[in-house]
């Protein structure tokens, strides 16, 4: 094998996580185990992803993080410390001049390595980065490293980043249902969680079943179509049952006619993947049942905290995360490129991840729906077997650093 | 001192908190301690309060926790493990027919001390019960023993349950200012806190300040007039400073005429006490900057979390609270009755609390507001002196027990 000698660049992209930074500390780490014997020279971070890359804005990561405090520091920060962008490549053969552009930039800095952390939208721009250079005059190493709350990439078992989101949601509805279970008038609490196409995040809310059987009494996913008046069936049965009734709801929640059910009071902007920008899917149906039930009826929306929120991180999910951008360091130094590093999980029992890259054309644009086997039949909830799936993904308590009474985050 | 012999009955009552079985733990612990030297025999928790207790709903707590392991997870369970309500007794005079059904069930348990766990509003129901005793031919110990996150019972350095909900508040805006500050596009992001009269809560989210330095560009509470022109001109300097501006608001805080800035979306409802529910202060401060700045705005309603998150209890708090349940067993078993247990800063350096009963008339129905010299003076933060006040209630991080993942929980 011909190695490719030069430097790296890593970026971070879409929206924020709990774990994002592990990952690039994973890529930093991956980078300094193989100085001295690898390919690969100084690692630089790109602020903003690409749009900061284009603009030269770059850090030396390698000199930055010369300490394992540092990069501990890292690991338990939130949000992403390079920081982000939203921006979408154009497509190739549509305008060169930007990619040629782009290239200048890595030749001056001699960057034979790119290592893109983000989502479905970041993936389209490493299919797009690898698309180009296959076919223009530039040798380089092109790989995504997944990170997404959503879980909703295909060709993984699951996604750095998802796991902080689920124990953060799954402890939240704990908490919440503990709360809502201490007055005796029957009341509906409706709990809006994140997910526009795919119901991993709201499936998450019932991982207590298969711990301590509590869970919410109801759980609608986005994979199954909305009916208002089912829902309304749904909840006057669990209000039979008991008077707290706790509802978990994706906000990506869909009627037949493919209207969001949150349509009504959302802002009507889109990002520039033209995805709408959706907010009201809880706020929406607590004013239905309000109309239609006339019980005490609450919504919350757990909003930003689901992925920012460090202090309550899975510490699988943190570890992997780390071991996810490693994973992608020594792919690369191999000359392996144009993949993103996926986990596939080769056993339930114990519950073990390997590493493995995978062709990014593949990956990028498509999205992972939470299983058929995962939803009841009803479509008003999750199965066992969906719990079973997500509990190995929020196990650990992450050592967030706190001081004087707040947690230490790592600001570059 | 004459002792007055017999056995006891715990209640809690109004909003549940994270520290609020903590207090509960509190009381148990205390009845535990004199049992055998003290007058006090047997406990009783009456389930959801005054309302349970009309029903004779009681539970044998001396029995039930029969080991340390329990105490201590009741510790860290949320929300109120008895259970709880919203009943405002009659004034005394009005319906004496109420008062002596209750004392006929006090006289077929032998009950001699009664401890109501709770806020303002419970106040009202031991100040009511206190004064019906004095006149009438049952001689008790009736004690309150507060709890409120609103931190807004006068006569005390704080209450019990406020520290954690600063905790989880200052964290959480924390978290929430890293998440803000991944993009460059002007953005506004406005965190609605709880707090309908009282500004606490809200002033938490800027206890960064003494810390790190982090803190909300504004901060806004109900004790000041809100002026919309003066906060858009608020918005647009600290956007001059930076694009990504983090706004903490009150849900309490109302126009010069009165009016609740969130009236436009609240419910309408109000609830027992006649307060009125309000929800989307943020979201109304969201739609009004969208029209008037044209940028990127956001809310989110920390909502729930605020109160019920025990994951992330202030160690301080935890510990207080059950030293306040303690500390009023123990003036109860003196004879000390028709008082609130408060707590009373002594030094600021170190930081040290004693416990002091005071007359609960004189605390029913009052309000502390946020002190003058802790608002700034436009306004729109809050100053030094008050995050200085604030930082000790929020230090160390409870012992949550997790299990598989979640944490554990004891259900009553």
């Amino acid at each position: 094998m011909k190695h490719l000698y030069g430097n790296a660049v890593v970026g971070q992209s879409g929206g924020p996580t709990a774990a994002i930074n592990a990952t690039l500390a994973g890529v930093i780490r991956g980078v300094k185990e193989q100085q001295g014997c690898g390919p690969i020279g100084t690692l630089y971070g790109m602020r903003n992803g690409v749009e900061g890359l284009m603009q030269e804005r770059l850090i030396d990561l390698s000199a930055y993080f010369d300490s394992e405090e540092k990069l501990s520091l890292l690991e338990h920060t939130p949000a992403a410390a390079l920081g982000s962008c939203r921006k979408k490549l154009p497509k190739v053969g549509e305008n060169d001049a930007f990619f040629e552009s782009m290239i200048a930039i890595f030749r001056k800095y001699n960057i034979r390595y790119f290592f893109y952390i983000g989502g479905n939208d970041s993936m389209d721009t490493v299919a797009k980065l690898s698309e180009y250079t296959r076919s223009h005059d530039y040798e380089m190493v092109i790989l995504g490293v997944p990170k997404t709350i959503d879980n909703d990439l295909v060709g993984t078992d699951h996604t750095p980043g998802f796991g902080s989101a689920a124990k953060y949601i799954s402890v939240t509805v704990q908490e919440i249902i503990r709360d809502c279970a201490v007055y005796q008038v029957p009341a509906v609490t409706i709990v809006e969680i994140m997910g526009r196409d795919a119901g991993w995040l709201t499936a998450s809310s019932a991982i207590g079943r298969v711990v301590n059987g509590i869970e919410p009494d109801l759980v609608y996913l986005p994979e199954r179509v909305f009916d208002m008046q089912r829902f309304f069936a749904d909840v006057r049965a669990s209000l039979e049952k008991h008077p707290n009734v706790v509802v978990a709801v994706s906000e990506g929640v869909r009627f037949a006619d493919g209207h969001y059910v949150g349509e009504g009071t959302q802002t009507g902007a889109t990002d520039a993947f033209g995805h709408a920008y959706l907010a009201g899917t809880g706020k929406a149906l607590e004013l239905a049942v309000k109309a239609e039930i006339g019980c005490k009826v609450r919504s919350i929306e757990l909003n930003l905290p689901q992925r920012c929120a460090a202090h309550l991180a899975s510490a699988t999910d943190l570890s992997e995360s780390v071991a996810t951008g490693k994973a992608a360091v020594k792919a690369a130094a191999e000359g392996i490129t144009r993949q993103m590093m996926t986990a596939q999980r080769v056993s339930d029992d114990p519950y073990t991840i390997v590493y493995e890259p995978k062709d990014v054309s593949e990956i990028a644009n498509k999205i992972r729906y939470v299983d058929d086997r995962f939803i009841n039949e009803a479509g008003n909830h999750v199965t066992d077997a969906c719990c079973e799936y997500l509990l190995p993904l929020i196990q650990g308590e992450a050592a967030c650093v706190f001081e004087n009474g707040l947690p230490k985050h790592l600001i570059l």
